[in-house]
């Protein structure tokens, strides 16, 4: 039973499917049939007219994403546990140019909207000091914890104030919306955010991501941008297919509120030694080395987060293909840890 | 019948066997069954140890593999209609971070060794201009031919006396391969090649290139770029299982063969109104307007290559799925045509 | 009697004059009493409100104009044999993040708005292949010869049609307007110029640019761009300090028009020899290399410009020190050369 | 009395000298009698064959070295407090083509060997990360305190077992070896630095700064850097020969001496006050506002460096120009604060 990361998860087999069909239909680049009924998938979606450009990746989807809000002399707010300077090996300084991130502190990966003006305000405004530009938060954040729209809205405020623009990294906005029971417009334009890496391949797609564009200013742009990082497959389709799949009847929202529910049955198994409340797909859990490794014996498959010897940090990640039931096993095994942690 | 591009091809059913088998392997990124078996196989393949990368596309192969030849302040020489010069989107520069391409003529997309060694000899070598620092030809090349051995020794040999790294854009590597009969090996490392972009998305595969890369001192380089450029999905494994399944049985050369043998049938019949000598998968037609519009009115689709209201050149690219038996219609099409061209 | 390069002329005494004076006064970077006072001084010579950036080469002034003017995935029309092509080592490729020097040829250095028109309206605009974003012409151009108003009008009717800013290399601007007898808004932004080059260094500065924007749009940008390519000395004023002396009294224009003055001596003394009209102050000359020769061995010192065993053409260019008599010999010594040429 | 920075002192007079000596001299770019001189007397100073090459600022300067110590897909380690993460506006990320900086604290801004090689230990070596592969210190540093020869070596050590490489910003580097009374070998490659800032605009230059390259292998990618940064003026002799006139009699160990001897004057009287142990020619003073004020109603001039509405930290700068009798004053105002602080 493998909880290490919703990368490792497999594909839907809805998605298969959609895969199989694109296979052999007409169309190179975005000019196929799948991609042309994006745009208005997406819109029925999020309420309001969107583009969407696929591409395969988060980091892709990310990186793209900021070159397009943040000049390359400019610098991008974002949490210091932040995917994009955690694990995306720079690709924010590449794609814009050399623009620089300015991260925060916050707890559970989370920026505070005071924390980010407290910061702004703080800041030198001459020409020695790259000017911030964009603010960058993850929805659901790197540890598991969701942005509710009341929070998004203080972080918008404060990019109003002093010039920002405000991108979401949602490779797991699925998790944070089924979370809310909120809208995908409550986290996304209607708070004030310009684009959004809306990610589909931790939750049950191959390998399709979705870039949100609320600005249609930004659109042509995006469309060079992608081609020139290589992130024009001669088969678009395949991509677009795969997105039209998760659309369909909600598949997207139904993975992950199963992979939410999955880990809401973990967590409450775990209670007294989570480091965080468990609010989307994701636990991190305090325990000692010998506890972690008697529950990998009994074949739980976890992720070291931050340990040394004597013990320490571990990640649970629950997926879209683990129904409560499936994960019963795992939950009584935490539940029969001592209470007292590590 | 459709002979707009191979990129418009559809996936061969052993990729989309390989990719529904692969679906729910473990493994994230590059750390997977798949992917580790990659370098043996094209080891096997090329007769020497490689190390390959896989990437979604052939810019991405194209704009990294540059990335690693090139420094930012150099220039790269190709040919004035080669697809990096005049596909991607100004991908070399965005990834080398500023090099320029200097581009020469020649016939049939070729590079003559006499001419790139003339262009360099006729180069300042001051910090005024940028120095050259690699070459980049593409075999197949954009207009079918292909480059022999002793034509890329000879370009090797200029490469050599200038300091240059060699690159080849296989985008139809596999149609090179396949015309001359020769070994992968001959058309690669044995004739000085540092990386070459080996495609096989528009030969079967669905969305997969390996990146070849037989200097090892670039690879450890690569890999950063590769991560840094978007290109590493989580599920990697769809891409390495493309790849193999490619290899298997040297599936990548029987459906070059097969697009091949297509060709050489259309251009038998099309002999008079060859711009090219049909050498892999293409052909280059003088057509009249009402000629083309005849020819599509039956059913045949293909390209607008350089035309005006009066007719002008016409392409047409066969691919893995077209037998020889496939495209008779077409073929007996053109033959019908009036030897005496637009 | 040197004609290398008007690069080499030395420094007018009153700009020594106005370095020494700013030696010891205070203020930082552009933070000073001389950096204040360039925007009125040059509002005063453009009749309008412009801002202006003081470099200290005339590579920086392009290159970060550009950087303005086009972004990371555009594409700069240039003539073929601009400086900024090929002499500036790629600079324009490094500020901009990638972008691409889309090249034409034309008469003496000049482009002419035709063959920009029909370039445009010939390039795909799809996301396969870089826009063209940008105009970037050099008056007086690499050849001498100079842009009139009704020219430029004519671009950048061309740059309106497709969306394009407009740049003005003025290494030689001075030259330009002192052989036109315009004005300086004539040639820049009455004629639609964004940002102009306006080169001091080769008319009796040490070391000193003025970048003339305006378009107040890209006035912020421009100043963190500076700094960050380390175009900001600390001891700016002592740039401020030449402009401020170059201008008063217009003395740029004076320097300009004995330097067109020489020139025009020269040229009419070669008439037979001459490969373009001398309109600002450079000749191109048709030479054997006896005759070559014989003048250097006389003590006149000029350039090869395009030159093999037998001869070619010879480049001279006269200098702000270069009054018509102290060019007489050099003018006689061209006269005694038989008319008809190499 | 100003002690703002040394940045805006004046231009010493056997600088304005040699500029005016080589105002009319003949040569272009680095193409100059004074320009050849360089690489042999910079050889003398250190003890070894050594390449320099001239830019107008510090800024450039540090660029250029990291990105020729730094891939564009690499992290150079540095102080939080760096200039070059403070103070140049992103000038690293933009001339490596995206690098990133990886900054650590320290006292007074002195990286600690222990502390740089727990980093690296901690650091992830995937590609999902970037790897480190430079190191950047600045001494003295921007507290004005001093790397030893032996803190340097531990730091070296470090490099080495990590594989980065090594740069020094010494744009107070005269200071630095005044202070501690070693050779600029020992400072340098002795302690197998690569690249050195060698700073003089602060230290009676106009605008003159050395890059003094230890490695060869690195040369000549740098002058083509260094040109298409815009950083080669065509009166480059006027940048070669204050170097030349800083380095005759060691007029730049003269300068530094007596900046740091005027320093210490005053930190000996404000002793009670200082934030930082004066070694070189800077003091951080802690004081009230009302102190603050004042000081400055005394005709003294000097900077807020990190101060709120009741105080703080003051910056005092001592220049080239600044004897210790010039002081004097100053020290005697110090002198009389009370001994308890703010």
């Amino acid at each position: 039973m493998r909880f290490e990361s919703d990368n490792a998860a497999g594909v839907h087999p809805q998605v298969m499917n959609a895969i199989a069909q694109a296979a052999n239909a007409p169309g190179t680049y975005d000019g196929d049939g799948f991609s042309a009924r994006l745009d208005a998938a997406f819109a029925d979606l999020f309420e309001r007219e969107v583009t969407v450009l696929w591409v395969a990746t988060g980091t892709a989807a990310n990186a793209l994403a900021l070159s397009a809000l943040c000049p390359a002399y400019g610098g991008i707010v974002c949490h210091e546990e932040a995917h994009i300077r955690e694990d995306e090996c720079g690709a924010a300084g590449f794609f814009t140019g050399g623009a620089v991130l300015l991260p925060l502190p916050g707890p559970g990966a989370k920026l505070m909207a005071a924390d980010v003006r407290a910061m702004l305000a703080g800041r030198d405004v001459d020409q020695h000091t790259l000017p911030a530009r964009c603010l960058s938060i993850t929805n659901a954040t790197e540890y598991g914890l969701v942005y509710k729209p009341a929070e998004l809205a203080a972080l918008y405020e404060v990019c109003r104030e002093f010039g920002l623009r405000f991108h979401v990294d949602g490779a797991r906005f699925a998790n944070a919306v089924a979370a809310l029971g909120c809208t995908p417009a409550d986290l996304s334009w209607r708070a004030g955010v310009d684009i959004l890496s809306f990610g589909f391949s931790k939750n049950g797609a191959l390998m399709a991501e979705a870039l949100v564009v609320f600005d249609p200013a930004l659109v042509e742009e995006l469309r060079y941008r992608r081609k020139r990082a290589g992130h024009l497959p001669a088969k678009g389709r395949m991509i677009a297919a795969q997105l039209l799949a998760m659309l369909e009847d909600d598949l997207w929202l139904a993975n992950a509120g199963t992979a939410n529910g999955a880990a809401r049955v973990l967590g409450e198994a775990a209670q007294a030694r989570l480091l965080h409340p468990v609010e989307a797909n994701e636990l991190f859990l305090t325990l000692s080395a010998g506890e972690a490794q008697a529950l990998r014996a009994q074949g739980f498959a976890f992720f070291d987060w931050d340990t040394e010897a004597g013990g320490g940090i571990y990640r649970l990640v629950t997926g879209w293909h683990q129904r409560a039931e499936d994960v019963e096993p795992m939950a009584r095994a935490l539940a029969a840890l001592p209470s007292a942690g590590a």
